[in-house]
């Protein structure tokens, strides 16, 4: 029996765990990511974390095969630099050198988004299947692709950015400075902003909604406008609606582009579960290139929570995409 | 030396060639495809085209291992049926069956837009590499993938539809019946849609190109655009202008999934070259999500011309989508 190491680096946390042959977590630990700080202390922490996690599953570290990770970044592997983290203020930082002096396993870098897709396919909703989409509606828009049971990461190792693809020409500014990304439509901050806009525009509207906004001292969120709309406000409702219609946009192009065996929803916005997927699915129908000719895949809930990263970032050394291995030998 | 059998099939011509090892179209022969007829009068021709092309080429039928054929329509691998070819007005037509009458050899049947992006990855601009993405631009926006290799056609094998994929949310409505397809603001049509709108929104501008268009009898095309604005007319360059926007906006969304070694441009308005390729390339730079920090692809000129949809057509058997193979054991 093979083990293998995983690490999932995340702005709030570090998670790491080891994952066996069968995609089982038979450990689980954790600590604060310590953003801001300098990179080698993090990365200290993110060796130490994944150190205790071996301790802890009680496998020699001799059986383990190989520590895969997963960064909130793309990595180019021609270089083994970090590109851009946001959430850590990292722009082409050398991480894999820094991860090496740590261990002696094969190191494997990945996107986050990526690896949550391959652990989602491999010990969750993917079934096991072979050509699968992830999204993960959260912070950001986070979008993995499984072609022919690997992570697809593009041909120089940096693509599949599929929240940074335009859906709204010259539409609203994204995180990333370029304009209409499906990040800045479809990402659960999207759609906060997007209730918060409309209580502003309908100031004669007294809703549901509204008194969630000035209830909560942190600002909506996600769940929110989903409660209100489902206790019947109106105001919710239609932003619902809005952005639901968007979202289907947004899966839809890449249904047309993958045409994959099912599509994975994740993140904060994926927990209403069923009150999103019924109109989502009625949506995707209608706006999804010849859908009703040749069908849309079945869409579901993500299963394995935060967990699909650890497992994701793990299995990169037999379902890595073809980048990963060059990064291995930078 | 093996040889492979190519034939391409066009709303106005079946061009079909004989192929060899190393890409070389040994022989060309073509006739008109005689769109409205029944389908099986068509497929006669398609065989008969094809009969011909390996008699000119002087190969003995013993050595021809395939016979390849790129259909302007998504095929469906699990069906073998074509799943709608605009052109003839076929909609799920079992063209695998009526094919397999007239040949012994094995038969793999591809959109055309993705066997026009395997012959020039081949033969071509695509300098043999291993990622590429190529766009036609012509009466349609085809879209060809090539992803280590070989044909990339979706988890089930008609996905790729690059031309259907939305940049405009919401926005005109594209032959297909969806709203705001690339294909709907970037194909050849589209351009001549554009101008033709701008000489009627500015009937106080005399221009060059309102002169063509009203010398023209059969209507603007694309090039006469690209010449008008190289005569200096201002509503051309403004059209252009707006046109290219587009353009770059839609090849962005494919470089950031793709992240291909090379992008090449072929159909009508590829033609226009370098007029196209600087302003392009100018707008890619600013409209693709990380291009200032980590580059993006040469872009390039196809230079195969309609040989490119021959030689791919042949190429399957080698350098096929997986689905090809399932076509052909249907």
């Amino acid at each position: 029996m093979k083990y293998y190491l995983g690490l999932d680096v995340g702005g709030t946390n570090l998670a790491a765990g080891v994952v066996d042959e069968a995609f089982r977590l038979l450990s689980k630990v954790s600590c604060p990511s310590g953003a801001g700080r300098q990179m080698e202390e993090i990365v200290a922490d993110m060796a130490a974390v994944s150190q205790k996690a071996v301790r802890e599953s009680g496998i020699p570290e001799k059986n383990i095969s190989s520590w895969g990770i997963g960064m909130p970044s793309a990595i180019n592997p021609a270089t083994g630099l970090l590109v851009h983290a946001n959430c850590f203020g990292w722009k082409n930082v050398a991480i894999y050198t820094s991860l090496k002096k740590y261990s002696r396993l094969p190191i494997y870098i990945e996107n986050d988004a990526n690896c949550a897709a391959l652990g989602e396919t491999l010990a969750g909703s993917g079934a096991r299947c072979k050509n699968v989409l992830m999204v993960t509606l959260g912070t950001g828009f986070g979008g993995g692709v499984i072609i022919d049971g690997k992570i697809y990461a593009g041909g120089d190792g940096m693509g599949a950015e599929l929240g940074h693809t335009k859906l709204v020409y010259n539409g609203k500014r994204c995180t990333c400075g370029q304009r209409g990304c499906i990040e800045a439509y479809c990402s659960a901050t999207a759609l906060i902003r997007q209730a918060q806009e409309s209580i502003k525009e309908h100031p004669e509207i007294c809703s549901i909604l509204r008194e969630k906004n000035r209830k909560h001292a942190g600002g909506l969120e996600a769940k929110d406008v989903f409660e209100a709309a489902g206790e019947g406000d109106q105001l919710a409702a239609e932003v619902l609606r809005n952005y639901i219609e968007y979202l289907s946009c947004a899966i839809a192009n890449f249904i047309v582009v993958f045409r994959p065996e099912r599509v994975i929803l994740g993140g904060g916005v994926a927990n209403a579960g069923e009150e999103l997927l019924v109109p989502l699915k009625k949506c995707l129908l209608a706006n999804t290139f010849a859908g009703n000719e040749i069908g849309i895949p079945p869409i579901t809930i993500a299963k394995c929570g935060n967990d699909a990263g650890i497992i994701g970032a793990a299995m990169q050394e037999l379902y890595g995409a073809n980048k990963t291995k060059k990064i291995r030998v930078c």
